[in-house]
This record gives C-alpha cells, structure tokens and sequence, in this order.
C-alpha cells in the first residue's frame, strides 16, 4: 500500500514546525485497492459458455458496422474478416485470438509515483464521474463551467479513498468545445498528481493528449512518454454494434501510443441491446471482443480493458434506472466474462437516476458500488459524483460517495485470522458479563479495526439537534467547503508548467472556436 | 410462488364491477425467496475451522452464564456441562452435538396459508423493524403509540415485498409494559394475515402470546396449534456469553410449544465483543451454539435459528456504527457457519445510524440489504423501516426500504438462461446500429424484463420540478398516504375475533397496570 501523505504548509525546524505540523492539514491517500476476497460469480460454466458461444455467432453472422473506416475495414480483411460494405464478419475465434495479445494488467503511471495504478489482476482502481453537462451544489442545478471542473479536479486530489483524477468530470460548457480538452488536460496535469484520462471526442483531440503527456512525463531527456501508459481513454462503443469511426479514430491514437483504452458498450437495456441479461452479456462481450480485437490489429500489444456500462429501463417512461437488480446482475456476468478474456474489466460506479443526493441517491450507488467491488471490477469510473442518470455532477454527493468508497477499501482487504485477531485473550479477560471496551486487545487495536466515515453523522441525538438537525446532503456541503479550504496545490517543476501553458496557447491560437 | 391478490371494495356482476376491478387497489404480495444464487463466503476452511475450534474451548474454558436459572443448570448438567456457580462449562463438541436435533428447516404458518413462509434452506424471509422506542414521520420524532404500531402493522400488510408482519414494530409506548403484548398480537392477528413473532419480555407474555395463537390457530376442533409452529421470537443473548433468565424463560415456553426462537447475539463489536472480526465470529458462534443447544434440552426438535445481531462502534463517541465493511464481514461469516451448523440463519436489515431518512440511512441501509441477500440470511429482521441506529422506526423510511426490499426478490432468481433470455432473435433482428425498443423479443419480455421500483422517481428533470421538485422522503410521506389510504383488513372468522378480544380482555382485567 502506497501511502504518500502532504501537508499544508511550510516545514521548519524546532517547536514551531512541530506546531505547524499539528495544525496543518494532511491530505491522507489510502494507497491502491488489492482484493483479498472471492469475486462473486451468478453464472456457471455452462452459462458462460452459451455467451461465448453465441457472441461468436453475433460476430461471425450478424457482423460489427465500423462505418466511414476504410483504414479499419483494411485492417480486419488482412486479419481474416469477411467485409461486407461496413459490416465486418469475423469468423468464430478470430476476435478472441486477437484479444491475446492485450494485456492482462498494466500500469499507468501519475507524475507523483506514488500515485501509479495498477489496472488489472485483484486491483480497483476507483475514478470520478464523467461527462455530465450540469453541475449541482446547495445553490441547483446550472450549466457546468471550467470553474466548476477545476474544483472537482481539487476535490478528487483531496479525497483519501480515490487513486484517479479521472477525465471530463463535467463538461466546461464555458469554453469552447475544440478547446476544452486542453483546459480539462491542463487542470488534470497541475492541480493533482494523481492519474487522468485523455480526450476521445476527436483523433486530433487524443494526440494533444498524447502530446502533452510528453510534455508533462519528459524524464528530461526529450523522449517525452518512451512508451510508459499515462492516460486510460474511455473509448464507447455504439450500441448495438457500432464502431464509430471518431470513437475509433481517438483508439487509433492511443493504442499507437500505447496509452490504454476502455472498450465500452453504452447500453441502456431494452434501448440499445435486448431486455434479458443473458442477451445482454452476449452483446457485450461481442463488442467488447470487437474493440479489443480491433485496438489489437492497430497495436498489438496496446492496455485495453473489457468495459461494460449497462443500466436498465422503466418501459413506461423510457427512463434509464440504475442501482437495479438487472445492472447488478450483468456487472457479476461481465465480470466473468473479462476475467475468461485475461482482460481487465470496468464496470459500476455511484450511479442512480435521483435529481437529489438524497435517499434515492445513495441506494442506487450503494447497489452498485457493492456489486463493483464484489463483481472484480478493476477500473471503477463514475465511483463518486454522479447524479440525475450522468446529467449532473453534484459536489454534495461526490464527497459522499467518496466517502463511501473507503468501505470499498476495507472489505477488499478481507478478515485478518491471524492470532492477534482470533482474540482469544480479549475473551478470556472478559468473559460473561462483563465488557470490552477497556480490555487490553481493544485498547491495542481499536483505532484500526473499524472502517470509520470522515462524513456521516453518528453523534447522539440531542447533539445533531443543537448542531441545526443536518442531513447528508448539509453536512457534505461544509465537507466540500473544508476540503476546498484545505486544498494545495500539488508542487510541479515551473519548466514543464511552462511548457505546458505555451503549448495550450499556441494550440489555441492556431484554431478559432467552434461550439460544437 | 404464492401470488395472492386481495380487491379493494365490493364485486359484483356485470360493467359496474369491471369498472370497480379497474378503479379498486390490489394488494399485490410477491411471494416467497427461494435463493437461485450461490451465497459469497469470505472466509476458507482453515478460518471456519479457527472459529469452530475456538468457540469449543470458549465453551469449555470460558463457559457461559445461566444466572438466576437453577433449572437450566440442571438440565446442562444432565447433558454433561460442568457446572461452577452459574456458569456452565461446555465440553468440546457437545454443544455442536445438541445442535443437530434443531431443524434445518422449518415452516411458519400464517392464518391465510398462501402467507405460509419457510425458513431455512436458501428462502429468504423478510420482517419489518422491531423494537424502536420512538417513530418518525414527517411531523418529526416523538415517543410510539399504539396508534403508530397499527399504522406500521398495516403498511407491513400492504407491502408487496415483505412476508412477515414482524414483532414489537415499535413500543406501544402509552400502553402499560404488562399490557402492550396483548393489544400487539392482537394487531398482528387482525390487522394482517402474514405470520408474526411473540412476545419475549417475561414468560407470562410468552404463554400469553401462545394462548392466543391456539386461539387464532385452531382448526375448530379446540386442539389450538397442535404442533405448528405459528411464531417467530427473537431471544436476544445478553453478550458476552450470558444467557438472561427471562429471555431463556421465554424461550423455554416457546421451545415447549415447538414456536420457533432466534438465538441473536446482540453485540455492538468492541463493546460486547472483540474488536475484531475472528474475535466476534468466535463469540457470535459460541453463544448461538451454547444457546441452540439449550432450547434443544429444553425440546429435542424446537425449532432454532442462528442470529447475529453484529454493529461496529465509533470508537471516537462510543455510538454504535451500521452499514460498515466489517458488519458485512461478519454477516457473511457467520452464514458460513450457520450452514455448517445446518440452522437457519438471521441476519442484516435495514440498519443506519442517520437521525433522517436521508442518504446516510441510505447507504449504509443498502449496504446491509445487499450484505444479507449474498451471506445467505433466511429470515431478515428489521428489513424495513429501521432508523437511527434503532431507536426510531420512520414511516416513510419503512416504504422506501420495502421498496427496495424488491431488488432482493429479483436478485434471488437469478439470471433466466433458456434461449429466449438468450436473446440471438432480437440481436438478429435489429443488428448494428438498431434498437430494440419495438422489436420482437422486446415486446414480448418488456413487462417482466426488469424490476421496478413504485416509489423512486424516473421522470424527466422538468416533469420533477413541475410536480414541486420532491426528493425521495416526500415521495415516501405520498406512498404511506396511499398505502394507509388502500388498505383494506383480511377478513377474520367473527368468532375467533371476538374469542380473542375477549382473551385479551379477561387478562387485561386481572392485573393492575404495571410500566416497567
């Protein structure tokens, strides 16, 4: 466990540092997530081997459209496929063949090393929300502003139980959209030293991305990245099917760079793949196949990671819903599905359709949250922030589930069984009747045994009257305002800040605004 | 799956009864849990066999107290117990050994038989809050009443999700302690027809509350219950290691009459118990097989349940914590060793420490729910409606969580795998770029497909705020409105009514008011 700790202020020597440093604030990092637990796993052999079976029967006859991609098409023809006009038949084996040489876990380094994950094998590696184009706080529900990311970006660098900085935590609606990227890279690169993702939204977008990691990784030496993995790019699939040639343009970038990409079906059930799970899982891994295969023809080699983003549908409204049995139940069978493919696998997340942080909220992302953990995700995006079906990303609830996300830490490592943790003195000196508070084991274990929320209310009740009777949603407010306060900024050589901030400007520039 | 269905208002012939079917509410009851799910066990062999071998010599060594209790002492002596003062010294392998004349199974009737439950196996029974001194709606907190027990009684009867009409759902508190059992059961046997537990708090009730079955239970030949068992009783133990008297006076009027007891450790982990989670397995396994074993020499064959009631603590104010990473370590172990011991096992619930039904009781309640479904829980108590660390039972809590006590329902059934839930006609069908909204295979499956919630809102953000922008609880306040509205009493033999309320009357009158 990586346990980088940093501390508000300046050190000096003698009393006066030692009192700085019992009123400074540390910014507590958990370290990585390593399961030493089972994953939980709802279908058996024969199960699993229908999908597989069935997936391969949707690639080979039914086919994947990767439409305007002729370079694609050209791709897959010399790899075996069959083309038929955009569609591309891959015959039954060849995508699994082709998914060998991705690999099964891969790590992506941040500029504080301490901060580098590993994605793949036991490990979870825990991301914000992404994508929303609102934002949330005590005030409503606006349009979201760079203003708004760049305090979600200090946000994720101060909260404990989060290894990554993720990538479009809301959309900076303020700045204009061929612009974006660079400001989002740009927050994600100086505010935090924790990992990001790249742009996806134009091939030209994920080399300013690549370009700028050169930028920021440059060991001095002028050879900027030399092949290390230091962006993860969520790269969504079409579903049902469909390998959009700007999505695919962003993977052709990435995978050449060996920059890692998540191979995601965007499916809301019933919508965008059948309404059975089995259905589903069998669409699923036929994409997931498909966009590995395919990142794997471009490069072999190249960190990709079996995604699955599925949510269900009320049929009366044509709402997505979220934290539903049907969710759960796909996440556990994908998440089999992956580790069948020795891929990593991202799944979950604080997902809920509420409008609110409130008790709706936080059902729905405690059913996935616990499913993810349990299902082996190994890349949690969306784990805090959340809201209002992905509209929205709240600045009360990503401070609540990034609290919850400790309990994630927690039970992954599993249950101690070692003597000291059998206590079969405590029960000795104890015994019938009487109570353990002051025993000697209590006393020498007590402040690690028990997870503990940095969050939620657990005083009596008289004093959470005096105190102005807050819920959740009140106490997470002044949480946000506190680690705001609290923030500092990460320390960065002044030379790569520079070069960073020149390469932005001339970019910028070089290009008027375009809006969409 | 039972699926009874009860009509509100009268039938009659012809257009004015279909229209007063279309217009009437339905007490829609989901039926019973058969589990379809492998359950998640955390622990291996080698740990199951610690704790098994270290509750031997817990029970040997340490022993446990029976104070006040000279009868229970002679019977553990004839058993082979050493016996030294009121501690009972258990030697290895025979409380294990008394174990095994419990079921592993059992069935509790209901007096509408389609409300039969069984408990044991891999069901999954589902029993509202029980206990709290206080309630809350949303006029605020305040001491129960026998008014807010009915109303609670009756929402437990119109919850679709819930088989069980539970115990104390709260303290008639403006009833004398003497008397409150009476006007209880009678509540549980008129106002609902699912099963119900009886009353522990001095054996008097117990027979009481046993009377009163073979009066509700007879088959009109005068022989009463006749063996059935016709409740559920939760005998908590006074941890560590102490066995109360008048818990096990209750229990031995239960054991006698073959109703079924709850053997629930009842520990806040630090205070009753170890600080760790082998510690606390240790004693939750000690104490149940010290207490199964007991209602066995009173009854060979009673039926028996393995409870663990098991928090965390905040080590900081002492409070008791809920919904943590190591209450769900312990819920799945203690399952592990339940099974082993071939006893049906309760535990998790609706458990939170939050003042509100906020996101806070949210969490940490789908933390438990979720906790309980996997460790294979058969019989789950507080399911509903428990809040602040349960001192309070909420209105509005209770039908938000027995909502959500729907994701358990379907989660138990498992992934349907036959080749209509394969779904290879609908990826046919509608092929890349497609979707499946009006597809075949979709209009046929959509209505059953996924689970849905009737309380949580799906609407679209503007819809949300036309309807005055109503967060999860004021949705809830809308639902017990409604439910409290449509219910509608199960019909009950006139005559048995009036034998029961002249039981209660009769008893009430021979003892002055006692209110401790």
């Amino acid at each position: 466990m990586a346990d980088g700790t940093a501390t508000r202020g300046r050190r000096g020597g003698g009393g006066a540092a030692r009192r700085a440093e019992r009123t400074s604030t540390k910014v507590d990092q958990a370290g990585t997530i390593t399961r030493n637990i089972p994953n939980y796993e709802v279908l058996d052999e024969a199960a699993l081997t229908i999908i597989e079976t069935n997936a391969d029967i949707v690639l080979e006859e039914i086919g994947v459209a990767f439409p305007e991609n002729e370079a694609a098409l050209e791709l897959w023809r010399a790899a075996g496929a069959e083309i038929r006009g955009d569609r591309v038949h891959i015959p039954k084996g060849l995508a699994r063949e082709l998914c060998k040489t991705a690999p099964e876990s891969f790590t992506q380094v941040a500029r504080n090393p301490a901060r580098n994950v590993t994605i793949g094998g036991r490990d979870l590696v825990l991301a914000p929300v992404y994508g929303p184009p609102f934002v949330r706080d005590a005030e409503g529900r606006r349009y979201a502003t760079m203003a708004d990311f760049e305090k979600f970006v200090k946000l994720g660098h101060m909260s404990k139980w989060l290894h990554h900085s993720g990538g479009t935590v809301c959309e900076p609606t303020d700045v204009a959209v061929n612009k974006r990227h660079y400001d989002m890279l740009l927050a994600h690169m100086t505010l935090t030293d924790k990992p990001f993702m790249g742009s996806v939204t134009e091939p030209s977008r994920a080399q300013d991305s690549v370009e700028m990691c050169d930028i920021l990784f440059d060991d001095g030496d002028g050879t900027g990245l030399n092949g290390r993995t230091a962006m993860i790019s969520l790269i969504n699939i079409n579903s049902p099917l469909t390998f959009d040639s700007i999505m695919m343009g962003a993977l052709e970038v990435y995978a050449r760079a060996n920059q890692a990409c998540i191979i995601s079906p965007f499916i809301v059930g019933g919508a965008m793949a059948p309404v059975s799970v089995m259905g589903t899982l069998t669409q699923v891994m036929a994409e997931v196949m498909a966009g590995v295969a395919y990142s794997q023809l471009v490069k072999p080699g190249a960190p990709a990671v079996f995604g699955a983003f599925v949510t269900s549908i009320d049929m009366n409204s044509g709402a997505p819903t979220f934290g539903t049995p049907e969710a759960a139940q796909i996440t556990y069978g994908a998440g089999q599905l992956a580790r069948r493919l020795n891929l990593p696998f991202r799944s979950a997340g604080s997902f809920n359709g509420s409008k609110l942080p409130d008790a709706q909220a936080a059902y729905e992302t405690a059913n996935s949250l616990n499913a993810g953990l349990l299902a082996g995700v190994n890349f949690m995006l969306h784990s805090c922030g959340w809201l209002e079906g992905g509209l929205v990303a709240d600045f009360e609830k990503f401070v609540m589930d990034a609290d919850q996300l400790g309990i994630l830490h927690k039970m992954a490592k599993g249950i101690a069984v070692d003597p000291e943790s059998q206590a079969m003195d405590a029960l000795r000196e104890v015994g019938p009747g009487g109570h353990f508070l002051g025993c000697a084991h209590t006393q020498a274990n007590f402040k690690t045994a028990f997870w503990k929320s940095d969050l939620l209310d657990y005083k009596p009740f008289e004093t959470w009257a005096d105190e102005g009777s807050r819920d959740t949603r009140a106490l997470a407010a002044a949480r946000v305002d506190k680690l705001l306060g609290d923030y500092v900024e990460p320390v960065l050589d002044p030379a790569k800040r520079a070069a960073l901030l020149e390469y932005v400007a001339q970019k910028k520039a070089s290009m008027p605004d375009a809006f969409m």
